[in-house]
C-alpha cells in the first residue's frame, strides 16, 4: 500500500514535471530565501548571529560552534562521516549543509525541527554536540558578556532581551544571509548555454529523464516549494533489497520514525537539497558513503531500482558539480570580550 | 647563587630602565613585527597562510585547525586552562595568544621553537593536538587539494612547493599579520594624555616601581629585544613557598627543563606577553588562574615577593586593560575545496 504510494508521488513528480515548460524545468536559486514576518532581517541582526554562530562560548566546554559542524568556510558541513561535539563525543547524523538550508521547509535529516530558529536551539543543549545544561545555562553565559547584551538590547528591544529564542532568531537572520547563487547550473538557466560541459548536459537530462528530480525538484533541489514548517520526505531505501543496504547500513537508523514513532515515517528521510552536493562529502544521514559517484549509484538503485552505466554516473556527477554555486565574500566576526576572566570553567 | 643571578638580573632590568627616558620607559607596539628574510610577506602567501591556518583538514580527524586553539576571532587563545585536540584529548599546557606572538623571539611556553614557522609544525603532530601521524601525512592531505597546489605553486614556486616547511612559512607569514597597534596604553605614550584612566595610569607606574617591568619590558611587554631564536626566561615562582605554589600547582610542570634536561632550566619560563593580556584568561602555563587580579597578586608574590593592596591590584588590572590593541578587520578564508568525496577518514 504504501509502495503504491510512494509510487503515485514519484509518477505525480515526473506528471508536474511534464506540465511545466520543457525548456526549464526548474529555476535558478533566488537570492533572497523566505524570511518570516516574525524575524526580519537586518544588518545588526546578521552580525549578531553570525558572532554567535561562530562562539565555541555558546558550548558547554568552550571548544564548539556551530561553524565546528556547519564550517561557512567550505562546504558548510565538518565534511566527516558524523559530527564531533563536545569532549569529544561523536554524533549519530551527518551534518547537513548550513548553506541555502534557508530555503528547506523543516530542519534536520527528520525534519523535527519547523524553521532554522527551531533547529538552532537543538544542538546547543545536545550532550554529544555543544551540551549545554539547558537554554537558560545558554542565556546566562550570554548576559556575562557585555557585548552581546548591548547588541541584543539594541537588535530586539524589550526589557529583556536575551532569551533563547532571540539567540536563536539572531543565528537563523545569519543564516538566511548564507545563499550560493550564479552557480554554473543557474548561469545555464538564465541562458548562458555554454556554463555547463556536453557531460553535465547530459547529466541533467538524465536527471530528469530517470526520475531523480520527481524528489530533487524546486530551485533548492530539495522537492517542491512548500509552507515552511511543511516538510518534503521520503523513504530511503524506497526499493530495500540491494547490496547497499548492508554494505551502507541504510537500515539501521529509522529516521523521522524516531520523532513520531508512526509505522509510516520508518526510514522516511527529508528530502535534503544538491546545491553544492560535491563539496558535502561523505554522503547520507549515517555518511556512510564517501563519494559523489557512489552516492548516485546508491540512490539509482535505493529509490529509483535504476542501475546506471559508468557513463550515466559520470554525467550525473558532471551535472552535480555544476550546482556549486558562489560562496560570498565575508567578513570575520569579533566576538565580543570577556575581560579579565575566564567564562568557561 | 641562581637566586643571585635573578636578583641581578632583575636589578639589571631596573637599572636599564633608569637609564631609558623617564617619560617613556617603553614604546608603541609597532605595525610590523619582524620579518625573517627567507620568508618575505607577499598578499599570496598571508591569504594562504589563513587558510591553512583555519583548515580542520590538517587534522587527523578533520576537526581541528589551528584557530581552534588560537582563535583570532576573539583573544587569540581559546579561553579554556588547557586546549581539547582530537578526540577530545586535552592538552598539558594553556595556549598562548597568537596575536603580538611575531614579537616573540622563541615561542611556546618553555621556548622550545626558534620562529613562528618551526612553531607551526609542533601542533599538527602532537597527538593531543591535531594528531596527524607526522609531517608527510599533513603533505599529502594538502596535496590532494588541487586549490591548495595551485596556491603552494604560485607562492613558492620550485619543482615541489608542497613541502612542511613551506606549510610552516605561510601559516608564519599570516601569523606575522596579527598585530594589535593603537591600545590605549599606546595612544597615552604617543601623547594621549587622556586616553588612560587615573587608575591606569597609577597602575603603569606601579607596574615600573615593583618591577613588574624588569622582565615585562619592551613594546610587546615580554622582555627586551633580542635576536629572532634567542628567548628570554624567568623563574616561576622565583619566590617558591607561598600559598600559590599548592593552590595553583605552580611547581608541577618543570616548564623549560623539559625540554632541555638541565637543572638550572627547572621551573623556567618564557616571559609571556601582556598584550591583550585582559581577554586571555584563565592565566599562567597550566591556566590554574581564572581572574586577572589574581593573576596580578601571584606574580608579584611569586616573582617579586611582594602583597600588594587591594587598590594597587585594581590599579594595575586598569593598566594591563590598557594593553588592548585594535584587531584589524579581517575577510574570511574560503578553504578549498576537494571535490566528490571526503578527505578524512
Amino acid at each position: 500500500m504504501k509502495f503504491l504510494w510512494i509510487r503515485l508521488n514519484i509518477l505525480m513528480g515526473t506528471a508536474f514535471l511534464m506540465f511545466s515548460s520543457p525548456l526549464q524545468a526548474t529555476s535558478p536559486l533566488p537570492e533572497q530565501p523566505p524570511i518570516p514576518k516574525d524575524n526580519p532581517l537586518t544588518k545588526e541582526k546578521i552580525e549578531l548571529g553570525k558572532q554567535l554562530f561562530f562562539d565555541p562560548r555558546l558550548s558547554l566546554t568552550g571548544t564548539v560552534s556551530c561553524n565546528s559542524c556547519h564550517n561557512v568556510m567550505s562546504s558548510g558541513t565538518d565534511n566527516t562521516a558524523t559530527s564531533t561535539g563536545v569532549f569529544g563525543k561523536k554524533g549519530g547524523r551527518n551534518a547537513p549543509t548550513v548553506w541555502n538550508s534557508a530555503f528547506l521547509t523543516v530542519q534536520f535529516w527528520d525534519g523535527r525541527a519547523a524553521s532554522l530558529e527551531e533547529q538552532a536551539k537543538g544542538p546547543l543543549v545536545n550532550p554529544v554536540e555543544m551540551g549545554m545544561k539547558n537554554h537558560q545555562a545558554v542565556v546566562k553565559r550570554i548576559k556575562k558578556i557585555d557585548g552581546y547584551v548591548k547588541q541584543f538590547k539594541k537588535v530586539f528591544k524589550g526589557r529583556n532581551p536575551v532569551t533563547i529564542d532571540n539567540v536563536a532568531k539572531a543565528i537563523a537572520a545569519y543564516e538566511r544571509t548564507l545563499i550560493t547563487v550564479n552557480s554554473p547550473f543557474d548561469r545555464y538557466l538564465k541562458g548562458d548555454k555554454k556554463a555547463l560541459s556536453a557531460s553535465a548536459k547530459r547529466g541533467w537530462k538524465k536527471f530528469q529523464e530517470i526520475g531523480c528530480i520527481s524528489c530533487h525538484s524546486g530551485p533548492n533541489f530539495s522537492g517542491p516549494t512548500k509552507t515552511m514548517g511543511v516538510g518534503f520526505f521520503m523513504k530511503f531505501p524506497t526499493f530495500p533489497g540491494s547490496q547497499y543496504d548492508k554494505k551502507y547500513r541504510l537500515l539501521e537508523d529509522k529516521g523521522r520514525y524516531e520523532v513520531t514513532k508512526k509505522e509510516e515515517d520508518k526510514h522516511m528521510w527529508r528530502v535534503p537539497t544538491l546545491r553544492n552536493v560535491a563539496l558535502t562529502a561523505p554522503y547520507f544521514h549515517n555518511g556512510a558513503v564517501k563519494t559523489l559517484p557512489e552516492a548516485v549509484r546508491v540512490m539509482a538503485k535505493t529509490q529509483l531500482n535504476k542501475t546506471l552505466s559508468s557513463q550515466d554516473v559520470k554525467d550525473l556527477v558532471s551535472f552535480l558539480k555544476s550546482l556549486t554555486g558562489e560562496f560570498p565574500k565575508q567578513t570575520m566576526p569579533r566576538l565580543p570580550e570577556y575581560r579579565n576572566a575566564s567564562l568557561v570553567d
